[in-house]
């Protein structure tokens, strides 16, 4: 990689705010609402992934950037709406009042609508620019399915419906698996879309994600036990006040630092036919896994 | 038409059956919740308007069936996301309980989110088996577009923002022309484009789409304030309590029904350059605008 990763950051950031109509279109309320949500501090993990594998088929960053920053949006369109009193009701999110603290209710769910249906306009408008129209079908049909029912919408409903009850091993690796594990998998599939991998590569990057975005969610249930509410921005130990089923509250902590460390010396083996192409994906991998916040 | 209208909705819902999960697909809440919903008797007009444009250009209907399903799924996200106690508060819808009613806020907001998702993933999918996966990018812009802040949600914003407020013209027409008439809009664009129609033939229909659009709002406005609760199937004079912005209410029944008359007659002159091919078409925007409920 010849970026580091925060000029990288910068120019997602860019790309967004480009993407995103000014506060001042109208109705300005709702861009008001969706840009606090989506300029509110957020570490761009799943932008970066998408960059990264992008980057090892010598994808053009400019390229790559609208199918990063549409996936940006849905994760934002999902944090959003999770924070929702009917959701998980969380009051604060990155060390900001949640979106609906600030907008009201009505707002915050539309600015969520709005950010998934943008999502999909960007790679049809701006994403189009840039592939053939077949590449931007593939990239439509990775986003929706791995945002839908039978990815991270499927993972959220399961996660509210076992809220309070015991955790079961099963239940848990869905939630996992779909909840987060599915708009990874995405980033490394469209990145690969992008840059007509083979189906070995595709294969190989889909593994990969699946090991990276279990390890991460491990990593982010740990550091909800462990971490202070100043370091993650969020109130912690708010999983285990609600029963949420995590890894370490059903493994212990322990173990579930064990099977982080395992999942990602997988994935990295996974990286390995790739070779120095990959290696700004297997750094971003090993930041994610090891991260103190 | 060789078809009459009974029959073509029984394709459609022959479709959405087809395009949707079955109840039984894991986790079987969110399949119930969105299913309740899209079976819940709706009229199909934005299908039955798809459809009647595609035909315009002898698109066979089998073909024109993911687009038009795909509004439909739009257009059914957004009453249950208006119907939330957080936005219209509607408790019933069509003669039922609301969604969120009978599966509780949570899920109704998600099976929103999911029937979004799931619309650009039939287009990306489904629509994709027929025409080039050009036509297939133009319909997914065309329809996140309408969907989007500069269509459907930017109008169901001002329209929340606007409650309890005196009644002003130009508020008005930007709630109708957004919060409805993007959709119909999309209806009448969709089937041109899958037409593969003439920029000239995509002008005429837009036009058409805004006229019909528009009377059709106005007429709803109407049999609000004079119909009853069992002819529509839902609380009637609700608007005016709620201090809601319609035509009538500003400008009086007399003076709305004439304006919807009017309307039509200048929608129906547009479609004479299509001739007989247009004839599917200018009944069904005859029986949307003189409709009883």
């Amino acid at each position: 990689m010849t970026s580091n990763r925060s000029e990288i950051i910068a120019e997602v950031n860019a790309a967004l705010e480009q993407y995103l109509p000014p506060e001042t279109t109208y109705p300005p309320e709702i861009h008001r609402a969706v840009r606090y949500s989506v300029f509110a501090g957020g570490k761009r993990l799943r932008p970066l992934l998408t960059l990264a594998a992008a980057e090892i088929f010598s994808v053009p960053r400019q390229h790559a950037l609208p199918a990063a920053c549409a996936i940006e949006m849905i994760h934002t369109y999902s944090l959003i709406h999770d924070d929702l009193p009917a959701m998980d009701n969380d009051d604060y999110r990155r060390g900001r009042p949640a979106n609906h603290k600030v907008f009201g209710e009505a707002l915050a769910i539309l600015a969520g609508d709005a950010l998934l249906t943008l999502a999909f306009e960007i790679v049809a408008t701006q994403a189009a620019a840039y592939f053939p129209a077949e590449t931007v079908v593939a990239l439509q049909r990775e986003i929706s399915r791995a945002s839908g029912m039978a990815g991270m919408i499927g993972g959220q409903v399961v996660d509210i419906l076992s809220e309070g009850k015991p955790a079961e091993a099963e239940i848990l690796d869905y939630i996992h698996r779909h909840k987060t594990g599915a708009l990874f998998r995405c980033c490394l599939r469209c990145g690969a879309l992008m840059g007509q991998a083979t189906p070995a590569e595709l294969a190989a990057l889909t593994a990969f994600a699946d090991k990276v975005g279990l390890a991460f969610q491990i990593v982010d249930d740990i550091l909800d036990i462990t971490g202070t509410a100043s370091e993650l921005g969020k109130q912690t130990g708010s999983d285990v006040n609600r029963q949420k089923m995590t890894y370490p509250a059903l493994y212990g902590l322990q173990q579930a630092q064990e099977k982080t460390d395992s999942l990602l010396e997988e994935a990295l083996l996974l990286l390995e036919p790739f070779g120095t192409a990959a290696a700004g994906l297997a750094a971003l991998a090993r930041q994610l896994v090891r991260r103190r916040r």
